[in-house]
């Protein structure tokens, strides 16, 4: 007898075949109705046994979470929901699991309770489709830029550089952390250290994927990065996993055309791969969303959205046209808004983004052409002087989901504003090397992949959708 | 007229096509015959320029790594090697890259000269033809696993747990290094460090690995690990890539099979889609070896030894009968090993490994079944009491590139084995339920991704893999 997946016997199987199929106990019903799960898909295999003659034993062996291989003949199955079930003939328990000790019991439980038991949640239905998609959303990334001749480039995790500038940096060290050595000053002798230098996690990989870019034309990044700030919200975690394609020789324009078309690749992908995990999660959201009030709900279930992503452009706004928009909106003109858009120059805010994506333009939006002064040294200005290539995709529900720019690549512009934010020119040397040897236009973005599973799955704290959360006073497991 | 890249000029150019194409300039011959490159392939097309008719300004700023934008029309090579060229109708240098300061010349340097030019390495052939070769390899890595019904998980890079003990870690930490907070024993108080614990790099994702395998059935890892020991060899980095595939129901001998047909799988890949890179590493290698003894030459060129690899199977030999062997072995009679094999239970060293492979076996050999003594504590006990189901794989010239094995999934022998290793319990309560509720046989394995990218690129130093190496007292970039 031939071992199967759930998933194959459920898609591919034919009548009266013997199957061997091992899995875990989702439910017992009636000492007779085994719903077996392996993970293949979030389907079960409904395996029915002859109670009668089984163990009395083993039946009591029989409960959620145990795992099991069961022997048996695959047929039609008379209950409706699928095609086929089991009719076993031989079951062996493989591992029993108590059901006075399992922690997960066959009800609903909170997010927050499984958060906690995170070692254990992805064997329920919720965070399984939702691993599922985030491995075929990963999947889908790699092969997309692979496709478009773009390399994968592993940009470096310690890095010696704290001149990205990009956010808080976590310290990485190998020194006694109670009695570090000194310097004759009395500072830590960070000389001393592994590495010889103060080094820290990266905050993004951008500065050494431009390296490569101006080498190889097109590379894209994805790895993790991180975060060492405070930020308990449901939209931040302190290790987190970015995408960063860079392109020689493309505009601002290709970035944008470039990013939409990856977005809407990746969903595509998984709209086509994962369509039994996207259906339960919509009927997961739907559920979530009936105890709360009419305005706080989804504008539409999970996978219209994403088909309202796939079938409409992203629609392209200059700063300069969205600030007007916000300073005449009905929430800046009652005071709606924490933050009032009083003139140009201002920083959008979350509630700003979200006005523009949900109530003004109701679809994705890209917003171009920022003020120098709130963005980041490396963005190549304007001619206007005032502004720079940037973008950011916002995404409803999400905000901003993608941050992106044109480099600066004439090195005298470049220096003079690393000079004019405070940034040591020194220790980028080598990146200004880059406009000195063969210096051309070239751009790139930077997409949080977690913000992209919250979109993909509809799940509404980030912590749900990564494996093993980092967040402020949480490294568990 | 139309953007191409060189790769598709030279694959799929059609002739008397006007085209523009944008990259650096390699060479320069005879103020007329430009060698362009973008990256997309390790070929240059080379570009006539009628110099006559050219700007005397334009032509002096026609250097090594300048960065152009070419207008012409695609024609018959004259010219041996390549099917097309292109005669120039308009040159525009993007870029000037100043022949006096331009750190790489149009020669040969050593590869320690280029490591501490890694931003700028990859502009030589040997660089963008071993990242290229890094980048399909990732990529098969994905497709592999994903054809075969494995989901990616992405595990913690920074963990709270020590007890996995497969090495020293770095200490990742947002105190403050000189003054940090004491606990009233004087000791640091982590407990007011961002995470509210001591946190470290990861060593190895297996063990989170192992709670997703016994829900989802098969996934595997892909992500960085960390070790901080002091080891400046050729084959050791403080940051490197991992690979570690984790599968419910499966015992040693489908672990053996499966790694045997992913490193398959990835090498035929690459075979298959970098047949001009691998071409030029293998003369590269070649020329390299000329100035060395015969005994220390490759024994096979590299296409011929990625061949051997496709075109035999793994040779399984248990640690008995390789101690057996090496026990016999001439260089251990005659005391050439440094360390010499008096008996059983010896802890296999890269002199033996490399003499099994290279001298006794002559082919990659699965070593297993090795003693419970020189291994780690999750491995499963056979049924003599005194050997664990672990295996590692040995190739030529590498010595190990996988170290896996059959996980021990039996509550009462897990927790008497931690027990004797001095392994707290507690901090593993985790790793311990997935042995009380549902637990079953399953298997895994580790593949360091660097050892394997020196295998199939036929470059001798790790540092020269990745692209900015991490190693002791160096984290420049």
């Amino acid at each position: 007898m031939k071992n199967y997946s759930v998933k194959e016997l459920l898609t591919n199987g034919t009548l009266q075949q013997d199957v061997v199929v091992k899995g875990w106990v989702r439910t017992f019903r009636s000492n007779r109705f085994i719903a077996l799960n392996d993970g293949s898909t979030i389907n079960n295999i409904q395996c029915v046994i002859d109670f009668e003659n089984t163990d009395k034993e083993v039946l009591k062996k029989i409960t959620t979470s145990a795992a099991a291989e069961i022997k048996g003949t695959l047929v039609a199955s008379k209950g409706s929901g699928q095609n086929f079930e089991i009719q076993v003939k031989e079951i062996i328990i493989l591992g029993a699991s108590n059901p006075e000790e399992y922690p997960i019991q066959p009800k609903k439980h909170s997010l927050e309770f499984l958060r906690a038991n995170a070692h254990l949640r992805v064997r329920t239905n919720t965070f399984s489709a939702v691993m599922r998609v985030r491995s075929a959303l990963s999947f889908a990334v790699h092969q997309f830029f692979q496709k478009e001749g773009f390399y994968y480039v592993n940009t470096p995790i310690v890095t010696g550089s704290d001149a990205e500038g990009a956010g808080e940096m976590f310290r990485v060290s190998a020194l006694d952390a109670k009695n570090p050595p000194l310097t004759e000053a009395g500072d830590v002798d960070f000389t001393e250290d592994f590495f010889g230098k103060e080094t820290n996690l990266t905050v993004s990989g951008q500065l050494e994927a431009e390296t490569y870019a101006m080498a190889m034309g097109k590379v894209y990044t994805f790895g993790p990065t991180f975060r060492a700030e405070n930020s308990n919200t449901t939209r931040h975690l302190a290790e987190f996993w970015m995408i960063e394609p860079e392109v020689a020789f493309m505009e601002l324009d290709g970035n944008m055309d470039l990013a939409e078309s990856f977005i809407k690749y990746v969903l595509a992908y998984v709209k086509e791969t994962c369509p039994d995990d996207l259906a339960f999660l919509e009927k997961r959201l739907l559920d979530e969303e009936k105890t709360k009030p009419q305005t706080e709900r989804s504008p539409m279930p999970l996978r219209e959205k994403i088909d309202f992503i796939l079938d409409n452009n992203f629609k392209r706004v200059s700063y300069t046209e969205a600030v007007e928009i916000l300073r005449n909106s009905k929430p800046n003109k009652k005071k709606k808004f924490e933050y009032l858009i009083e003139e140009w120059g201002a920083d959008l805010q979350s509630e700003h983004e979200r006005y523009l994506v949900e109530k003004h333009f109701e679809c994705p939006v890209i917003l171009f052409d920022y003020p120098a002064k709130i963005k980041a040294f490396y963005m190549r200005l304007n001619e206007d002087g005032k502004t720079v290539r940037a973008m950011d995709i916002l995404f409803p529900g999400i905000g901003e989901i993608v941050g992106g720019s044109q480099r600066e690549e004439r090195y005298d512009v470049l220096v003079e504003k690393m000079k004019a934010m405070g940034i040591d020119e020194k220790e980028l040397s080598w990146y200004l090397d880059l406009r000195k040897f063969g210096t051309a236009v070239h751009s790139g973005f930077g997409l949080g992949f977690e913000r992209l599973v919250l979109f993909a799955t509809g799940m509404t704290n980030i912590r749900d959708v990564i494996p093993f959360p980092r967040t402020p006073k949480n490294a568990e497991f």
